[in-house]
Parts: C-alpha cells; sequence; structure tokens
C-alpha cells in the first residue's frame, strides 16, 4: 500500500492512502490518524489499513478524492531520528576527492552514518528557503526507509524485517559548509539543511521483484532545471538496508518511526548514468577537466526527483521543489 | 517553576509540576498533558502553569502527592532534536590530546556541536543498559537548554530569548568507539548511547542571578561509586547558550522542544576541581604519568549527578544510575 500525509492544523498531518495510480486517496483516519501512530501500532493497524487501500483500489473507500501531491507533507514530517548513510561507494570515493578528505579506514566494511534532524522534514513540492546561494547549495537524490522499533543489538538480517515502508529523498547539502563540518569530526550539522521526502511511503511489495536483499533494484531519475542531471540504478547500494539499520542499532535503541537513508544514490559509471548531486559531477569535471564547471544550485532553481517501475509507472510520485532565498527570522515572543 | 514528567502508559508520560525544595508535585492535565505540548504553546501555558506551581508551593494544588524522582522519566523523554556541544574549552583541549586528533582550527570562535540521537532519551534513575564494557563506558555531567521554536538563522541575543528551560544531563558515551567516528567526520553514532536527563527541569528564573550571560554560574558535582570524582563550574563555558543556539539555526529551523547541550563541563584548574567524564582523567594522567591509570566503567558501576544552589539545596534533583549490560534483542513480529 502507499500512505502519503496531508497536511492539516496539526504538526503531523492526516495519514491517508493513496491508490497504486497515484490518483486518488481517502482519509485514513477512521484507523489511525498519523503515520507516526501507524508505526507505533504496525502489526495491528497494517491489516485495516491494507484493506481500506483494496477498497480505494476498488474506487469503494469512504472520503475518496483526488490525490494531490501539493497538499502533502513528507510521509512523516517531523521523525524522532533521522539517520542517513553514505552507502554508494562510488559516491564516498568521488566526494573524497573533491573535498580532499583521508578515507576511513574501514569504509567497505563499516557503514558511514551520520545523524541528522528529523524535526522539521519537508514535503515533495515545499519550497526549500536558505539562508545563502553562497553556501553551495545542492541537492542529493536517495532512498530511505522508515523502521518500526529496533532493539540495540539487532543483527542485519533480523533488522531487515523492522522495514516497514520505503520513500525517496532529497537531501539538501551545503557544500561550501561541508568540508569544514567534516574536519572537525563532529558530522554535519551548518552544511545538512532540512531534508525533503517523496509524496507518498510504500510499503516494501509495492516494489515486488524490484525489493531484494534490501535494495531497491531500480534507478532514481534527477532532473535539475528541466534537464535529466542523473539516472543512477539503485542496487548498487554497498550495504544492505538491514546492514544500515543494525550499525544504527549497534549501541542504541531505534524508535518507531526512525527513518534511514541511503546517502546519496551513486554507481561506478557515473560517466554514462550520471550523478543524483551536483558534488559528485563537480569531482567528475575535477578528475577529467582539472577544475569544476559547474556551478552549485542559484536561487530559483528546482530539483526534481522520480523512481519508475519497469512499466514507467512513478512509484512514489515526484519530488519537485524550487530553492528560495529564506525570510530573515521573526523577533520571539518575550 | 519546575516540571517533571512522570512516566504513564504513553510515551511522552505526564507533565507535572514541582515544589521548589523537590518534595511534592502536582499534575499539570488541567492545564496540558505534556512537556513537549507545553512548549509548543508557551506563551499560552507558562503563566498557568505558573499559577499552578504558586499553589503548590503553598502545599493547595489539585493532586498533589510526594515527588518520586525514581518514577519521572526524562522532562522530554523523547525530543524532536537533541544537539550536544562542546562548549568546555579546557574539555575539547584534553580530549584533542588522549585521542591524537587534530584540533578544529575555529575551535575558540566557531562552537563544536554534533547532532544527537533524541528519540530514546533516560530518566534520571533508569538503568543504562549497553552491550559491552569493552566499549569504553564514560559518563559525561552536563547542563542543557530546552527552547521553543527558533527560526533559522536567529541570531545570539535573540536565540537567548527562546530559551525555556534549563536541565542537567549524563551524555554516556563510548570511547573505545568515539576515536573511528570522529576519524570518520560523520560524527558520533555508535559511541554516543541514549542522554539522561535530571529528575525536573527548571525555568531560568528559579536560579536567580546563578543564570546569567546565557550561563549557569554554579559547579556541577559528579560522583562515581559514591566518591566525588568532579565539580567543575559551568560559568566556565566557552560560549553561552545563545551562541550555541544561534550556531544549530545557521541553516534551519529548531522545532519547539529542541534540546542543546553544553557538552562535558570543564575547567582549566582541572586537577583541582576534577572532571565531569572519566576520559578527561585520562587524558590529565597520560600527561602527567604517561598513561591513563583509571579505567572506564565496569558493569554494575553508578554515577550521581547533581547541582547545588549557593545554599547547598539541589535545583535538578540528582541523576543516580547504574550502568548495566544488556538483554539480547527480541525478535520483531513478522
Amino acid at each position: 500500500m502507499k500512505l502519503a500525509t496531508i497536511r492539516n492544523a496539526t504538526p503531523d498531518g492526516a495519514l491517508h492512502l493513496v491508490s497504486r495510480d497515484l490518483s486518488r486517496m481517502a482519509p485514513a483516519a477512521p484507523i489511525v490518524a498519523t503515520l507516526q501512530q501507524a508505526i507505533e501500532q504496525w502489526a495491528l493497524v497494517a491489516p485495516r489499513l491494507a484493506t481500506l487501500a483494496q477498497q480505494l483500489e476498488l474506487g469503494a473507500a469512504p472520503g475518496m478524492m483526488p490525490f494531490e501531491p501539493r497538499l502533502a507533507a513528507a510521509p512523516l514530517p517531523r521523525a524522532w531520528q533521522w539517520l542517513d548513510a553514505s552507502a554508494f561507494h562510488a559516491h564516498g570515493d568521488l566526494l573524497e576527492t573533491v573535498f580532499g578528505i583521508d578515507p576511513p579506514p574501514e569504509k567497505r566494511t563499516v557503514p558511514l552514518m551520520y545523524q541528522g534532524a528529523g524535526d522539521d522534514l519537508l514535503g515533495p513540492c515545499d519550497d526549500i528557503a536558505l539562508p545563502s546561494a553562497d553556501d553551495g547549495m545542492d541537492f542529493e537524490g536517495e532512498i530511505a526507509v522508515i523502521v518500526d522499533r529496533v532493539p540495540m543489538g539487532t543483527p542485519a538480517d533480523v533488522a531487515h524485517r523492522h522495514i516497514r515502508l520505503l520513500m525517496i529523498a532529497n537531501d539538501t547539502s551545503l557544500r561550501v559548509l561541508a568540508g569544514k563540518d567534516l574536519r572537525t569530526g563532529f558530522g554535519f550539522l551548518n552544511s545538512k539543511a532540512s531534508t525533503s521526502f517523496g509524496p507518498v511511503a510504500v510499503t516494501p511489495d509495492e516494489l515486488g521483484p524490484a525489493w531484494r536483499d534490501g535494495r531497491i533494484h531500480l534507478p532514481l531519475q534527477v532532473h535539475w532545471n528541466g534537464t535529466l542531471f542523473g539516472r543512477p540504478h539503485c542496487g548498487a547500494m554497498g550495504f544492505s538496508f538491514g546492514e544500515l539499520i543494525a550499525h544504527a542499532a549497534r549501541t542504541r535503541n531505534l524508535a518507531p518511526g526512525t527513518i534511514i537513508g541511503s546517502g546519496t544514490i551513486s554507481n561506478d559509471d557515473f560517466r554514462t548514468v550520471g550523478s543524483a548531486c551536483i558534488a559528485e559531477r563537480r569531482a567528475i569535471e575535477l578528475i577529467d577537466e582539472g577544475q569544476p564547471r559547474t556551478a552549485y544550485m542559484a536561487f530559483g532553481d528546482r530539483v526534481r526527483i522520480e523512481m519508475l517501475d519497469e512499466a514507467g509507472a512513478s512509484i512514489f510520485g515526484a519530488i519537485d521543489q524550487a530553492y528560495v532565498r529564506a525570510a530573515p527570522p521573526a523577533q520571539p515572543h518575550a
């Protein structure tokens, strides 16, 4: 089934079922109010949501209406934990080159992962408001999973079974600030703005045989200002999502509703398939031509990220966003 | 006023007012259910909570009962964002020595801060369950603030006005894993277990003149297995909390209920006042004696962290916890 969160007056929005073809939706309210609540009691509510999804496919769900992605928040508008890996080796290798970073010695055996801010996640069509175009604004096309509660110490093969939903994401990065953050060792902070997510989260069965080995075996396509920028294949992930979850849970429990991202999708044949972020193209230019030629984003630029199935249908709907200059902050109450 | 969250059947617990002397409490339920909800509408609920707090001081609050810290969860049992700085320069300098880390070039002008996991915060008397004593288990005595919504780009002097509550914390660290996390550049992940917080969060006015310049001007005392380990002064913080909040909000909004920690309290005269974590003592031993002599914690060890006012009364109540071996993880549902 496919699930979307439609904005309302509450910070967590209203959970809706969405039809497979993304044309219509129906409120999940008779069963559960929010996606966070659904994940917290998944075994109880998932069968009931599946029944409602079947009614929706048949055009007979109560409260049915057209699905409009612009009304959608992120499936989880705020998450108790958002962790993002760098699981595509081609991406890590290229960015180490461009940032002049020493490669971590265990990079092929231990996942690289940072703790992100999950308190302010953006919807698929939200503007991305940022303070300065001088910070090196970049998109990152990614995939991500939502897990239910994962106890500390869960091994990868069991961790895999905690995956409840899959998503696509745009993990906006500020590259001029990234090198500084990396060199502190304390991780990305100023260099990671709010992450955006695709219109719907889907259960793994929606992908059929394309979901196997804890990986999505389909390409993710990224357009920048209407031009195809890259179409790297997600099956090249160097670690499975089960391995990523197990790494995250090595010394801590993961709350239900924790999101774990793949990091930027990237393939070894990047010169053929293109990239899912600008930093990679700049790294390739640096290698091939001696200097980066492609500039980072300007205010007004748009990015579109989407995944199509074998038949060409959109699985998650499209992330389609503009980068805009943030308004100055308002003064607080006394 | 002083606020505690008492465990109930919900993940966010039940907000209670606590008397200044920490002897009794009364439910805040007639006004607001949880601390997260209170922070989200602080201007509305704070005056009403203050009235209830006055009634409690007079012994006339509805539902009044003795305050028992063992029933308390963390004031925010889960937080949408938990950020922790390293704002005491003596701590950073010592740990760079022991871990052989190159100091960040801007360490006196730009705060060091990492994104922590806020989804599973521990109460003041909760056991700290960890997988292995070989990971270098260490406590870290800290102070922290809770802010309401902070818009992106808020400067330090305005950020200061978003501070609603103050807390004490024990930021458990796994030192054997920390060097590896630092060297990836991606920040602390496996090396930071769930953070614990003191029994009550207090409004800044509770500290009187000890709260000034965005700092708490009182010492924090740390006992390890009943022996005083350190009593460093919190006034030595190298950055104010206003500066820490502004740094965190440089490229992102902070959701109401975001927690920002100071990092381990540490003073330049560490040989006199002692330390708030074991890693520092080991660093001092390394400098003075050529090798660290003090071992990290063993299962069964206890830590007690508390802050007393000038008259010797406990402000936040005591963090008093045992470190125990975690049970193996349960299998997930199908």
